[in-house]
């Protein structure tokens, strides 16, 4: 656990205020660190606009929005984590459309509380994520806060025209394939809340995070599925339809279902259910097909193919499961194996 | 003025809780009054990511967060003149590429004081800027914060690969020009936060602005110059540099010759003051000059061209100011007439 609150209030002395260097100051101390690898990026941070150069191709724009205290918790998360998470949500939005992330600008908004080498961790998850995934980060904005962090993440990619994956494509029949472990990074969240809660009534404790590391790193420290991208590019498989898994697979079956004007019947056996989160299920009295259904933050890819590449994906050696398909009737159903279906409704992530 | 909290707290029965729609109920609600103006947007809002066309040109992105008691004060400043503000400022940063913007994402974050009527007033300036410069509202994020407003615009525009304008290219010798009228929207702040101080005091005086209506309206609803842009290119004359003025004339001027890696002489006698500026700087006991260099947001631009493009610009009907000339022995000096020379310091804005 990082109580970062505690260190810099002991620590104050050693630290530097944001206004000593002013905007200006701190753009040039953060681009100092900032790593160019894309061809496309012809100016990157420092002036107006970043330029960039798109030949035959789309470009792909995604952006996102994080607040303290409504998406994350700086208590258990470290601000290192949290700039290298920021930056993967959006590049996983990229992929979702079947593209390639090429470039990022970041927006962050701090109260006085945060000190430059605080911004400095949060940069240095940023840099990483950038560099883990060869995106470029091309432009910003740094500005105060009237409370906590804002952080405000735009993606930028290409994609071949012919191999776009937009929500919309999915046809009757078309196979639902979902990538990966879903309902992990839900529950390492609901991990770190307890330990907060131990830690609040006792700030002697030391949490033993070990047992459920898999669950917490996929929380604190999610990746995007590029993977995936070339896995699909390299088999010649183009989606039907494809979409991010963000706020859990209810809401995104849906999103998917109703963007394409079609249903689904999903097997709830066919789900893949990890072994850490059926554990951890058990302990928490939890029902593993509802934490799949309703929790969010995977990054996993939920996508639809025709029933005709699914030799190419039947024996490979990648994460993927059919978990379902897509019918004509509007209704996203899951059948729960013992003769009964229930409709989908989306429990996902609210924001307001 | 626009009491908007007094107001809401009258109302709220009839207004409707953001909650009540959820993210994607609002993101459908925003939708129905988002229009495309341009072929190269293909996917718009609703989908991981926007999709955009961008044949033989360069890319422009740029990105602005503002944030509520910081950048802006909703005691005086109305939504729907927010809104259209937070477009402009950055379609202004794709002008000063000498680019088109096309594209905009914008993301909000609202504290739960704000109901959904509210933010129908932002969007309405937000639509109506998009309609006024022909740009496409293609994405963004729509999420809680923990205190006030804050928005985040991403802007997205093509630039000839020949036309494009960095502030990086200055050549010595090169003329300094400068578009409109200057410090108008600063003294439009100082006369709307007067106004406030009475209102305070009582709140039954009403302010009488007619006397100050250019500047108040330079303050809540500045332009962004593309008939500028537009001009130059009609006129075949290509910047050698470019920057858009958001922080002052002195901050940018300095970003300007930084970026060249030169320097510069303005003569305080060339820059042009506004009768409007004269006459308010008297009644505040204000410097002109002073404001000129260090108010922000006029959003005109700046620019330098090459000597043999004065007589494309010398006897236009176009309100272009030569103010100085590049130098190459990289300070920055305002000429003040009477044989002084001053060096020039950024007292731009300050973010933190």
């Amino acid at each position: 656990m990082d109580h970062s609150k505690e260190k810099s209030n002991n620590k104050n002395q050693n630290l530097t205020d944001l206004s000593s260097l002013g905007e200006f100051g701190f753009i040039e101390h953060v681009k100092k660190n900032v790593k160019n690898y894309n061809n496309s990026t012809i100016v990157g941070i420092g002036d107006d606009a970043a330029v960039l150069k798109v030949p035959n191709s789309y470009s792909l724009i995604s952006t996102d929005m994080l607040v303290e205290g409504v998406h994350f918790d700086l208590t258990y998360f470290p601000l290192k984590h949290l700039g290298y998470k920021a930056v993967v949500c959006n590049i996983s939005d990229i992929c979702a459309m079947n593209g390639a992330c090429k470039q990022i600008t970041v927006s962050v908004a701090v109260s006085n509380r945060f000190k430059l080498e605080s911004l400095d961790e949060l940069y240095e998850g940023i840099n990483l994520a950038c560099k883990r995934y060869q995106v470029d980060l091309v432009g910003g904005d740094t500005t105060s806060s009237q409370k906590g962090l804002i952080i405000s993440v735009t993606s930028i990619g290409v994609v071949d025209q012919k191999k776009i994956c937009k929500r919309s494509g999915a046809n009757n029949n078309d196979l639902v394939v979902c990538s990966g472990k879903l309902g992990l990074a839900y529950l390492g969240l609901q991990i770190l809340e307890r330990e907060k809660q131990v830690f609040l009534v006792n700030p002697n404790s030391k949490p033993d995070l070990e047992p459920y590391k898999e669950l917490v790193e996929r929380q604190l420290k999610p990746e995007a599925r590029t993977d995936l991208i070339n896995f699909l590019d390299k088999n010649s498989i183009t989606p039907t339809s494809m979409i991010d898994i963000s706020d859990g697979l209810s809401s995104e079956i849906i999103h998917l279902c109703n963007s394409s004007e079609k249903g689904c019947v999903l097997y709830s056996d066919k789900i893949y259910k990890d072994q850490s989160l059926l554990k951890v299920c058990n302990e928490f009295n939890l029902d593993p097909i509802s934490v799949i259904m309703s929790g969010g933050e995977d990054y996993e890819i939920l996508f639809t193919i025709n029933s005709s590449d699914y030799e190419k994906i039947e024996n490979c050696d990648f994460d993927l499961h059919v978990i379902g398909h897509i019918t004509n009737d509007k209704k996203t159903y899951l059948d729960l194996g013992n003769g009964s279906k229930s409709e989908i409704k989306s429990l996902g992530w609210k924001s307001f």
